[in-house]
């Protein structure tokens, strides 16, 4: 049977897919960026586990790749996002962290706890 | 060529198109939902020649469906969402609405003025 | 009231946009572009008054972008994709077409006829 | 710091919510179901130490909801998919799968074996 802490740490796996992939792809713009990030904490805390999430749709990313474009919002993706997230199951606490590596949006386990 | 009132009704299809697939699945509760409808709104007005796009996530639904359910949130389909939106190409203006047809989520053309 | 041109356009346009945003951010490699394409087109041919859908996954751009990265998938954007569509609405046939313009993802109506 | 068990734990999540939220809400229908299942194990395969994904798209149930509807098609949502992955992470091999437990489409962890 897997434990505790494999479990906490599976918990926390589905809701960092299941925000990444629900929001991929949606337009967004600097002025666009707060809502954006506010729904996408809002509906993954729905989820069974999920104690919180801190998403920063990073304003300041997303003003530099359109500086260097024809339209005036582009698509979420990785390089914009900054989430933190806290997961429990029974008495295990999951810190999750997504942050680029190299080009990469790379989704980490940060701590486990019981 | 397309007329314009032709191509703002192309326009006007893609945002509706846009919208539904981009948000459908999203976990969505009755404490959610104003934020997710805020989201889409922004979201959406991003794209180039959205005049306004307004989104009820409708509570009233949501509460009724989780009334018979083991879970407290549910993921976001047509039955949940009344829409409305204005398009503007060159002269036209195209009002567009989303309302379920029996069961189904028909997304309609309102009124192409010029 | 619209005419049937006008609803055919505005049917298309939905077509276009569900395509685009319920497919974009999904992972994807050179090796599963095929099946990817094949699924987008048989999904949205489902819809209705959408007589076919023609996606090419351009697995030569995946390639050429994964030639500068660590990671060996990416994700499906716009730049992915060249795809065309015909739509019959009551008696008008429009055909649609995506191509880069620039650095967007261009929808377009490429014809409509009676 | 987290465990090779820990870790392939939340690597096994991550597919899980990818798989979920990327393709809830695609139009469906009997005949189309196949290549979307297809699709899906072939994108969600791409990711980082996922060694197989196997989704059956369920026919028969889609079949069954069609048969009280005036459409042709519906969307993807968990009690259409019958979902097995497995995972590897350093020595780590995490079983999973999803099955519908009542009304909601449970993602359990089957096995993890070092």
């Amino acid at each position: 049977m897997p434990t505790d802490a494999e479990q906490a740490c599976f918990e926390a796996g589905i809701k960092f897919g299941s925000l990444y992939h629900q929001f991929a792809g949606t337009p967004v713009s600097p002025a666009s960026a707060d809502s954006l990030g506010r729904a996408m904490e809002e509906s993954i805390e729905n989820q069974p586990h999920c104690v919180d999430v801190d998403v920063d749709v990073r304003t300041d990313r997303i003003a530099e790749e359109l500086a260097d474009r024809s339209a005036e919002y582009t698509e979420l993706t990785g390089r914009f996002l900054d989430v933190e997230m806290r997961i429990r199951y029974a008495d295990v606490s999951v810190r999750t962290r997504m942050e680029m590596e190299d080009d990469y949006p790379l989704m980490k386990l940060v701590s486990v706890e019981e």
